[in-house]
């Protein structure tokens, strides 16, 4: 496969000339950070990506994870590189500095961590638990567990996991059962089986911190009866060192369809020690804190696995001769042309270009308001978390069903030469389809804004989120286009509101298909935003190809939105209309 | 995963109620068949598909296949179930019977074939291959080549492959260069490399019939300068059994996404003695003759696929309990409610049924055509080829696209269980991924759509297509639904009659498009004409079901159409506007 290439110019371009960068970091009171040094740093992590991570992709697909002895060896090089990984400090970039974290704005590490995905998707995963679990602690633990684990955790030198499901219990966290036994000492006795836990052991770090869902003894039923707990795979020494061995082991490693190289594995805790993170019985909303992040880094993996399947279909489509292009001949010295000239072939790379750098730009204006969430003004935080809030589960869903179709596409560009594993394309697919599946299904994510973010406080979240789209739309200079861009932008409001009337079953039947069509109307609004802007790039290409794509996408992909509108717009009626006996003839 | 069961109630709906298979027959002149006899023959095949073949899926993608000392070896017991499908008659089904096939009826074989696919795709791809074989050394081998080969490729003691590509030529088999050296015997000496040959070794058979692409020393450049060859693995000896092994010989097999129980094959040609097959220079058109079947043949992969997906996606969602359905408590005696009640899950489910009834509807109105090509008048024979070759790129794309749509939501109901090995949802979405591939690429099939079958004689094949579906919509009796698929029929024909005058470029530009847009109208017509038919059936679940999916499929899968449309009828400039160059931002 062609290697993978950073995206650094278009970083740049949204970054500093869409997003205004400069300004942004002005207005938040940290001057001391510019688009130069953000630059810098995607530079930097561009090379961490392309040198020491993507090499190890398509080799640890073939050799996968081992489970021996209890213990989980990765593939090999993984364990190197993730040592590489904090020696550089990258595993502390968004970390507190009161931890020795780097308090990076998460419009600079945003487009490190697309690149880690894209480079490799398996590898990434541990690390990006690790930072929820960082956000977990520091929100919700107690200052005595704070002081032993989050400057480990931050740096790296101990990684964490995410210890939710059990065999009986996925999207339903209310039917766990895991238990938590009390101890005089202020420690729990942790007993119960987990399930899907990435990373759960690993040859990586020194020592792992599980963060644990459990019941107390006379927890009330249901979700309102969870609790949150600190599990270390290794107890600490009186010198907070990893010392003896906590009751926590490994029953085995799934095989899996992808991200072959994370281990995911079967956790059993019996009678481990634990500690409590948060207070009683508030464990789901601990974890729901960190949710937001987690759920959006998901989204990334959508976007950094389509970039690299993008790239890989444009290298193959330029070098790739083969027929003649109906609008004339293109290569006249060769018996045929390159491919990329093929009108069917440029529409499915122009499928692939235009949604992903439509998701990208998602991300970033997703990054600036994370930015804003952690040192805006109280105003401006109260704004930014609902703008958050309502964007997460878009951004979960619609980039990595977004991340499916263009793999796949990539696949597509190479006809049969996709389907074989030595061209990394079918990798790629396959890696990515986890995405529209953890942390919460892509249907949970529908059900989630249509349920929640969008009629919480009636409609509160949709218009901060207008709010926020429309000042894009009110700085644009090209008033034809400004004025479809508002159309757009008001519709999509206008029919949101229509749906904050639905009944939850009419919601939940409209969920899927409202998400899409919101995801196609916003990210319409955000190219005519992003070619505005572009029109005045030094970039030359740029300046032209970002217009070019914007017409790509307002002609063949936004059409989908109006699709997808007629459709939860039928009501739940034939969609509750068959009994459950009555969907097979036997 | 939940073992795979025939929808035998379907297929007996379908033929008998539906295509009125009895009359059909009697028309035919093969009154001796009936639709008694057919749902025979369906029970056997659903007996062999479950317990022999399906059996065998799993392990066999485990397993893969293996190449040593040049002999390739299959997964266990796939060989000694190739054995009883040949022993119990069932690769002779299509055959003539001038050489002791069975010239069993199309619509009694397709389901058979669907379900070989659902059970094994792997498994299946040989003998769909041989079938291939068949056809063309029927068609167009001399008396000579007939009698030494026919026979016991019908009966299955050996099997048939296709090497049409080569590494630099797929599509474009203009590029193809392996050589045909005349010997004064009247064979050939073939030389050359072939890529993506399947079953081009296997321990299943005692010989191996190789139908070959090559130029002749002197052939005119490009397509008209290709002549077909037979190549056996072993020549023939004087009492016509496999003797000398000729110079053929297996260079590697891939490694691949999917379908790994099948072994693709590099085959190198070595100065291998081979026979003409049909005229000289005249090679391609050899090939196309069997292109209808085989292309078809992938369709059906995608539909096979996709039932097998669904039937384990129904059963998991029948017995997962998860959550309580927003509609009400469904299961008062348990925590929760089964998800086949959520309505989104409903949904999900629902995008499958009502696409994979509507393409196997579209593939038993196909195999109707293919009888009607075979045994009726010479009008009749004209008639429904034209609707065949309309239907067939069709039926390619549209069911295998459709295939990977649906085995990904069939990984979806499962949540992260989907991405598991064990349940088997995944290997279901790895298998088909290469039906989008081989036999023409999906975006080549849209281009024979458009650029060929819609274009050629001024718009005729439309007009066959056309009236053969107004038959169905003129003998419905519910005269609302009756208008309805009127309209939606007459709609597609007018928007197709009005790309008749699209220029090269721009129908290269719309045609994946139009193929969708094409695909979602006519089994919108199918739908119509179905639930009408189910009005009256003895089957109280299909009287009512069908009608219910009908609903779901014009409420929630229809709007597609729409999309597709106005994605197609936006031109080909901003397809073509942004130069190779633009693609990227280096």
């Amino acid at each position: 496969m062609p290697l993978y290439h950073a995206p650094t110019a278009d970083f740049q371009f949204l970054l500093k000339d869409w997003l205004g960068l400069d300004a942004h970091y002005q207005k938040l009171g940290i001057g001391d950070f510019d688009s130069e040094l953000a630059s810098e740093i995607i530079a930097q992590g561009a090379k961490f990506a392309l040198d020491v991570v993507a090499p190890l992709n398509r080799e640890g697909d073939e050799e996968g994870c081992h489970l021996e002895n209890g213990s989980v060896t990765t593939p090999k090089g993984f364990a190197d590189a993730y040592q590489e990984y904090v020696a550089n400090g990258w595993n502390a970039m968004l970390g507190s500095a009161d931890y020795d974290g780097q308090d990076l704005p998460y419009t600079m590490a945003v487009p490190v961590h697309e690149m880690l995905n894209a480079a490799n998707l398996s590898w990434r995963l541990t690390t990006m638990l690790t930072e929820s679990a960082v956000l977990a602690v520091t929100k919700h633990a107690s200052d005595d567990l704070k002081n032993k684990y989050l400057a480990k955790l931050i740096s790296g030198e101990w990684t964490g996991t995410m210890n939710l499901t059990e065999p009986h219990a996925g999207t339903d966290l209310s039917l766990l059962n895991t238990k938590a036994e009390p101890q005089d000492d202020g420690s729990y006795k942790i007993t119960g089986n987990k399930i899907f836990i990435t990373a759960g052991d690993q040859d990586w770090s020194s020592n792992i911190v599980h963060l644990v869902l459990a019941r107390l003894p006379d927890a009330p039923k249901g979700v309102k009866g969870i609790s949150l707990f600190l599990v270390p795979k290794f107890l600490l020494d009186d010198n907070n060192e990893p010392g003896e061995a906590n009751q926590v082991s490994v029953g085995s490693i799934e095989h899996k369809m992808g991200i072959k190289a994370s281990p995911t594995c079967v956790m059993n805790f019996d009678e481990a020690t634990g500690w409590l993170v948060g207070e009683e019985n508030k464990g789901l909303a601990c974890m729901f804190t960190m949710m937001n992040d987690a759920r959006f880094q998901v989204g990334l993996q959508g976007l950094g696995a389509a970039e690299a399947s993008y790239q890989g279909a444009l290298t193959y489509a330029r070098e790739r001769v083969q027929s003649r292009a109906p609008q004339g001949v293109q290569n006249p010295d060769g018996k045929a042309d390159p491919i990329v000239f093929q009108p069917d072939v440029a529409r499915m790379l122009l499928t692939q270009k235009s949604q992903i750098e439509g998701a990208r730009a998602l991300s970033l204006f997703y990054a600036k308001f994370m930015d804003i969430e952690k040192l805006g003004t109280e105003e401006e935080k109260v704004h930014a978390d609902k703008v958050l809030q309502f964007l997460t589960p878009i951004c979960k869903a619609y980039m990595t069903d977004m991340g499916l179709e263009t793999t796949s596409l990539g696949v597509q560009v190479f006809g049969g030469h996709g389907f074989i594993r030595e061209w990394g394309m079918e990798q790629l697919m396959r890696d990515v389809r986890i995405a529209m599946l953890y942390e919460g299904t892509n249907g949970i994510q529908a059900l989630d804004l249509i349920g929640r973010k969008l009629t919480r406080d009636g409609g509160d979240m949709l218009n901060a989120t207008y709010q926020a789209f429309n000042e894009l739309v009110e700085a644009m200079t090209d008033n034809d286009n400004k004025a479809l861009a508002q159309g757009l932008l008001d519709d999509w409001r206008a029919s949101s509101a229509d749906c904050l009337g639905m009944d939850a079953t009419t919601a939940a039947s409209a969920a899927c298909d409202y998400l899409a069509y919101t995801a196609y109307s916003l990210i319409g609004v955000l190219w005519f935003s992003m070619a505005d802007t572009a029109a005045q790039s030094d970039n030359t290409v740029i300046a032209t190809a970002k217009q070019k794509t914007r017409d790509f996408y307002i002609d063949r992909i936004l059409p989908r939105r109006d699709a997808h509108k007629v459709a939860y717009s039928a009501g739940a009626e034939s969609t509750l209309a068959i009994a459950a006996s009555e969907f097979d003839y036997l």
